[in-house]
């Protein structure tokens, strides 16, 4: 018997892909979808306009579409909402009792909410202790934006292996990001937009430092060195790509730091969950690589890439890393939360 | 009457944008056009695949092509040859008293080779008069690397007001950089390369160091800040992107660095010199440029953009800057350069 | 003294493209610009988001943006609006004595309105007088889809010189052919859409017929020959490309059909209008020739470019034609259609 | 125990493939792998730069390469040789006794040669008789050119059920077609190209007749409808789209040839060929499909992609096709090729 789950904003670009994903998934079965009031009462194939290759898993194409304030009976909904409504919905439902795996952005800076990779800080489930006494039992647990979840997994074994001092990132980041319609075609052709909206640029200077600090009595704090970011849309279809250079506190060699991160695991691969990549992080040879359509899907995406590890002065470095950020870094990060949680005994 | 002019290298990518360039212009007129051993003899027509919009100005289509060796009378020589055939090529053209203007790398770096950006550095070409004692009368005058005329224009201004500390630059960099064939299809379709062969990141490393440095006591000073790169090939046509930071001694008011970046002029503005923008750079107000596509042409593509200058810290910025690669950052610099040789008396 | 003119939907894509192109007319000068409700009272430079490259003309950047029911002082009005709202607006100003010169596709198959490509049927605006005695004096006259006119221009003179049987033609479409924001990046990233929405197939397949029919006794007589269209949405900023076969009634040989191609012209070249290409269409020799990137922009857009006309069985053509869309297809065919106006003294 | 194969051209882009496609195939395995002179007697990973994603099967990585004229012990050989040596050199393996199942072009419309698609003409296999007793017991099979693959298993069905008369076709081929490097970016960005060289069109125009035709008296007798090709390059990365136009003999109803098309099958799925996709062709039902980023990878690449099927006259369709042309339109054709050999008994 699997564990039955619901999608909510099950016909968006995040709910389409928790769809595709959680199809033939050993733990998981999709019980429930919920969307806006627009498609609630209708067969989910006919409210879903599918846009990922071919079309929705046939089980999941016959369930009718509720509203998010509906009762669920599944105790555990992945959240793919938009952030207009993510925010009061998920808290609504936490308060019922759920437990909510959120792919949406509102309470991941929460005091009491864990901002998780379970690779990196799994520790930061002992949060849910306390919002679960402010809640009455249902909790919220999130992921990072698309973007930081390639970089918080390519900082943490250099944080914790080397004292980092500073970070500067550049993205480059894929149209899925945007969801759909999304970026407008013109905007892209033959160009570059050095900008994404949404405060996406403050996400990825604050999100790592809460991923890469502590929880200690009974709050969160952040890793102390500052990141600088600046992003930018490309003409990709998906692969967020990073340009990121680190300077310690100290001299580090590069092999020395590449090694770190080839060797770099964690719970979820001594767990061996389902949706755990083999090897947390890809240490690429080839100079000119990670390259999103040759190594996205490393892992059936949920492996980050790294590449070109090199000096940058005695104590910096230079690396590229390469997240699937609709995988990765968004639907394939919250399943993963969630048998995170449920290998913790935190869904029972 | 015009001033007849050579183009070295005439077939290729650069030597085609020289050609396209010059047609009509107001000093200088192509009177040869000089190649490998296999296109001298033909017609221009017939030794070309034109490989830009449109077909070849009809004047120039109709000389026949010699080789690099051949006599010629135009004292001006424009190179775009590779750099497989530029280095030896050039030496031999300097000696034999021609005015050799250069948009190949092989001479950049030399000790009394000039890399000049005529906004920039105008005051290097003191360095002609030892070269040409060196030489006996001839001499060689380079243009920076495609990325680096970009980066350098936006750093002079910085450097001149505020102390820079250091420099972080990722590019994005076009199609046309890489000449003909170049980049195959398959390498960018849907993708982005993190790499740039023939030492791309070590040339943005170093050109600007030169070029923002004094020459001073019969040698060129570097500028005193590193610069740290990594480069990255997207799919557009033309038009190099770069998210750069910069990190000041002192405090920086980013109000003030945007201010002094769109006033900044040099002796092409002053001496009005018919390939000199109006305005070297232009400062861009929307929160999502310079974009390839929409800024590049700024100024028949001559005007560097500017975009996002913002504050990283009291004592950082981070800005983004587009440079027309295959125009300013190469044979539309090179002319810039002869035209000011021109303006200065240096081809008489 | 300049004739002053008014656009209609100026803040739209269309509506850009006359403003763009009429900077500098030596006829005409943007006097009043005209958008929806939400633009009205502000500036033109407030109230549009400028989507071509550069930045809008200085002079209608200052303009004060009426509604399309206000009172125009110009005589004649050029349309971009959107269709949705194009019937009606249009057809009031008529009623008012404007000379109304459309893009929209709304009047386009109207009984008594010119459908009108100057090189092709300049004859049809015998359909000017029926109207006007309608309307009391003024009109509207319309230029065709965008890929109709470079459909249509390349039919032309083989209609003329041959008795075409049938046409099956092929369309890849640019980006800007849907405007702003278009088609959304996902659905063109690395993909083709075999699909264009609004009837694109339907006029391909009519509005030749009307252009290349006859006007007689006072109606509109379509050519006789059937033409089946199939539409696709490909990733290229500007410039419909067609892939055409042509089925004549007797043998036909290719290089006499280039010939007739070739020397193809009309009234816009006897009166050598402003806008008029002075070789309407250019029959390019290379065996991969038109490209879009490298053809589009032949006379300022204006040149309809064939290629590779060549023989399918002793009665049938294959070739390939390329129309910028937004120019020739678009506000350039409608400036045109306004000097051809000016040039017959329908403007007094 | 598994078959082994050899693999002819092993480093290519086909080559590749093969290797990608048959790493875990039910009855095959890689044994031997041959490339030209220079990768001889390196290991396959030494000698391939992979250009797939991300890396090749370890097995296969580990073998050494050996020349194409080193005596092979596998009777089956897939052949992803250039058309320079394919032709020599599968008839020299012939000659020696293998099996030659090959991709190339050299021999596909040789007169005792299959040009097999399992579903279509699988008793073309009949051929071989005579083809062995030239060649003294082995032989050679071969599968269509790439567009070609789509098109004949499109008008297959409904050249059976009704008459066709003549057929007008215009592909839009990927980037991946041209092997590697291929066609350099410059030239598809931002572009199309209406010309694909090595007589792409008269291909087209020929093998699906030869196909679609009958094997009688000894000899192939192609089918008597003729089919006019116009090819062009897009900026996809897989999968070739194709516009097709059928005339009949007699009325058609789309439903009827929708239906047709649905229904269609052959040997490989009453077999169960591993590699057969369960429907053959998948007949779409949006009026935007088949696209290449959504419906290329339909049942693992394997099955030809059919949308808008739709009236052109009464006697007349209009339609589109799609097919992944590396893995339906190559060496997974190969492949299923292979499979009906071994069910057919012709590898004993």
């Amino acid at each position: 018997m699997k564990i039955p789950v619901g999608i909510l904003g099950a016909t968006g670009a995040v709910g389409q892909r928790f769809i595709q994903l959680l199809e033939n998934h050993p733990w998981f079965e999709v019980a429930e979808v919920a969307a806006s009031d627009r498609s609630a009462g209708k067969s989910y194939a006919e409210a879903c306009t599918w846009r990922l290759a071919g079309a929705p898993p046939a089980a999941t194409a016959r369930l009718t579409v509720t509203t998010t304030d509906a009762p669920f009976r599944s105790r555990l909904l992945f959240s793919g909402l938009d952030s207009s409504v993510a925010g009061e919905v998920e808290t609504a439902l936490a308060s019922k009792g759920h437990a909510v795996v959120s792919n949406s952005r509102n309470h991941r800076m929460d005091a009491d909410v864990p901002l998780l990779i379970p690779e990196v800080n799994a520790g930061h489930l002992d949060a849910l202790a306390g919002q679960r006494k402010r809640t009455g039992g249902g909790y919220i647990v999130t992921n990072p934006n698309c973007s930081v979840v390639g970089l918080a997994m390519a900082l943490a074994p250099l944080s914790r292996a080397f004292a980092i001092e500073d970070v500067h990132v550049v993205t480059l980041q894929a149209l899925s990001g945007a969801g759909y319609p999304g970026v407008p075609s013109m905007d892209v052709a033959d160009n570059v937009v050095p900008y994404i909206g949404g405060g996406e640029e403050e996400k990825i200077e604050a999100e790592p430092r809460k991923i890469l600090g502590a929880f200690k009595n009974a709050a969160f704090v952040p890793a102390d060195f500052p990141i600088a970011a600046s992003v930018h849309r490309v003409a990709v279809s998906d692969g967020h790509t990073m340009a990121i250079f680190v300077r310690f506190a100290k001299d580090v060699d590069p092999a020395a730091a590449a090694a770190a991160l080839a060797s770099f695991k964690g719970e979820p691969q001594e767990l061996k969950l389902p949706f755990a990549p083999v090897k947390a992080i890809h240490v690429l040879e080839g100079n000119d690589r990670p390259q999103p359509r040759l190594d996205r899907d490393r892992e059936n995406g949920m492996a980050v890439s790294v590449g070109r590890v090199r000096a940058n002065g005695p104590r910096g470095l230079k690396l590229e890393a390469l997240v699937h950020n609709t995988i990765r870094g968004a639907a394939g990060a919250a399943i993963l939360n969630g048998e995170l949680l449920k290998a913790r005994g935190l869904l029972a």
